[in-house]
C-alpha cells in the first residue's frame, strides 16, 4: 500500500487506528484455547470486530515466534485474513548487515519465499545504513524505523546527546571523529540523529518512524525534523499515552499518524464477548480520532 | 553452557572458532538442493565436518526466517543436531520492550514453547535496559549484545561521540540531559556507552559483546571497559578481518574470544566436496587459533 492509498483509507474510515495483534496464550479467552489454531481464531474474530474502525494491523512477531513453527503458521494465516484495504505492519524490529537484512526483507515482504507479504516492517537502527536500505528496495514496501520508543529503557541510549564533532583528545580517539571540539546546535539526541540521517536512505513515501505516545511533547521537535513523515505511535491506552496530546504535537495536514493500541483492545474482555468488547473499544477510539481529524480539517 | 564450561571447551579443542550456519538457497551445492530438507542436510554435513575444530555454532536466523515455517523447522532440526559440547548462538539481533523481549527469549531459550533452546542470543541495544534484561532471566543463558559491528553502517550511530552532560540551551531541550555543558573524559562513543551501561544489567558470566574483526584496533579500548567479557568477533575471513590482530588486542587470560567465520567455511567449495573443504578450512583456522592460544599461554 502506497502513501496516497494509506491517506485515502484514513479519510474513508475516519480513523488512524492500528490494532496490535499480540496474542498471548496466557491471556486468551478459555473457549478460544480449545480451537486447533487458537492464535489464528483469536485474531480472526478480533479482525472481524475491529476492521470497520482500523486502518492498520500490527502483529508483534515475538508473540508468534515464541511458539516455534506453529506460531509462524498462525501468523501467515492471520496476515492472509487481514482485509486488503488495511495497512499491515510486521512489528519485528529486525536489522542486520546488508546481505542478511535482505533475507529479513524476504521473510516479511516476499510471499514467494516466506509465504508472507506485509506492507511494512519495523527496523532497529543501531547497525546503520546498510541494515536499513535492503528493506527499502522492495517496491511499495515501508520501513518503520525505531526512533524514540515508549519504554523505560529509551533513556539509556536514545535520549543521549551526541555531537559528531566531539573528540577525546587522547590516545583513545581512533580518528573516528573530527579533532576539533565544536559546541553549537549540532548537538543532537541519538533519536534525532536517527531521524535526520535516515532521510538520506528513503523518502517519506517509504519511511516512517516509531515514536512512543508517552513521549508526546517530543513530537513537536520530531516534526521539525520530519514534518511530513508518518509516525507509528504505540503507547496510547495500556501504556498511558494521550491521544489528544499526540494529535496536538504530531498531526500533519495529511494526518501523518498511525496510533497503535494492543492490550486495551484485544484484551478488553477475557470472556466469550472478547471480540464484541474489542470492537466497542476500537469504535470508541475511532470516534475520538474522527473528532481530531475534523478539528484538524483533514476530513 | 556456563562460562567455565565454555573455557574448558576452548582449551580442550584448542580452538575458539564459531562456525556461522548461514545457508543461502542460492549458494547451496546442487546435489544438496535435491534433498527434502536441503537446509538441514547442508548444515548436518557441515557440522559433521567441522565439529572437531569448532567450539560454537551460530545460525543467523534471517536465513531460516526468509523461508517461512519450513525454515524454522530446518533451524530446529539443525539446533538438535549440534553436538552438546558446542556453544550455540541464535544470531537473531532481537530486542523489544520488556514483556515482548520475554517472548523473544522464550522463542530461543524455552524448548517447551518454541521447540528450541540455544545457549545464547544476539540482541540489539537501541531500546535499552528493559529490552535486554528479560533475556538475562533465563538460567545459564547468555545475551550477546551488539556493540561495534563490522559493517559500513556502523559509523552512522555506533561511533558517534556522546556526552550525557551535553545540552542544547534552547527550547528544544526537554530536560532530558543536565543543563550544564561539561567537556571532559565523559565523552564516549555510543558503542562504549552500550558496553559500559549494559554491565549494570548482567555480569561477564551472562553477557558478551559483538565486535567486528574489521574494528580490531578498537578492541584495545573495548578491553579497558570489558576486560574479561567474552567477545563474539565476526568478520574474520570473507569480510577481511585479521585473526592475529584480533588476538593481539582482544585476547584475555581465559581467551575471551569467539571468532566467527561463515562464508569462508561453509562455501569453501560449491561442489560435492563442500563439507570436506569446509572441514579443511575449519581445521586451518583451528590451527591458527591453537598457535595463538599457545602464544598467550592459555594452553
Amino acid at each position: 500500500m502506497n502513501r496516497t492509498q494509506l491517506i485515502e483509507q484514513i479519510k474513508r474510515k475516519k480513523s488512524f487506528l492500528c490494532v496490535g495483534l499480540d496474542p498471548d496464550l496466557k491471556k486468551l479467552p478459555k473457549h478460544i484455547l480449545r480451537e486447533p489454531d487458537a492464535i489464528f481464531e483469536f485474531n480472526k474474530r478480533l479482525i472481524d470486530a475491529t476492521a470497520p474502525y482500523a486502518v492498520a494491523y500490527k502483529p508483534n512477531i515475538a508473540f508468534y515466534e515464541a511458539l516455534g513453527p506453529r506460531g509462524w503458521n498462525s501468523l501467515q494465516r492471520t496476515l492472509g485474513y487481514i482485509p486488503k484495504d488495511c495497512f499491515t505492519i510486521a512489528d519485528a524490529k529486525r536489522g542486520d548487515i546488508g546481505n542478511t537484512s535482505s533475507l529479513y526483507a524476504q521473510a516479511f515482504f516476499d510471499k514467494g519465499s516466506s509465504g508472507m507479504s506485509f506492507d511494512s516492517i519495523t527496523v532497529a537502527p543501531y547497525m546503520g545504513r546498510d541494515s536499513v536500505i535492503p528493506f527499502l528496495e522492495f517496491k511499495d514496501k515501508w520501513v518503520i524505523l525505531l526512533a524514540l520508543t515508549s519504554n523505560e529503557g529509551s533513556v539509556d541510549f536514545q535520549t543521549m546527546m551526541m555531537n559528531p564533532k566531539l573528540s577525546r583528545n587522547d590516545d583513545d580517539d581512533f580518528g573516528l571523529s573530527n579533532s576539533q571540539v565544536v559546541l553549537d546546535n549540532e548537538n543532537e539526541y541519538l533519536f534525532e540523529r536517527v531521524i535526520r540521517v535516515s532521510q538520506q536512505w528513503g523518502g517519506n513515501d517509504r519511511l516512517m518512524y516509531v515514536v512512543g505516545a508517552t513521549q508526546a511533547p517530543m513530537l513537536q521537535q520530531i516534526r521539525k525534523l520530519a514534518p511530513e513523515h508518518f509516525l507509528l505511535i504505540p503507547g496510547v491506552g495500556a501504556q498511558g499515552g494521550s491521544l489528544e496530546e499526540v494529535c496536538k504535537y504530531g498531526m500533519t495536514k495529511e494526518c501523518g499518524l498511525l496510533v497503535n493500541a494492543s492490550r486495551s483492545i484485544i484484551y478488553a474482555s477475557s470472556g466469550i464477548d472478547f471480540a464484541q468488547k474489542a470492537g466497542e473499544e476500537a469504535k470508541r477510539m475511532q470516534q475520538e480520532m474522527e473528532q481530531q481529524l475534523q478539528a484538524f480539517k483533514i476530513i
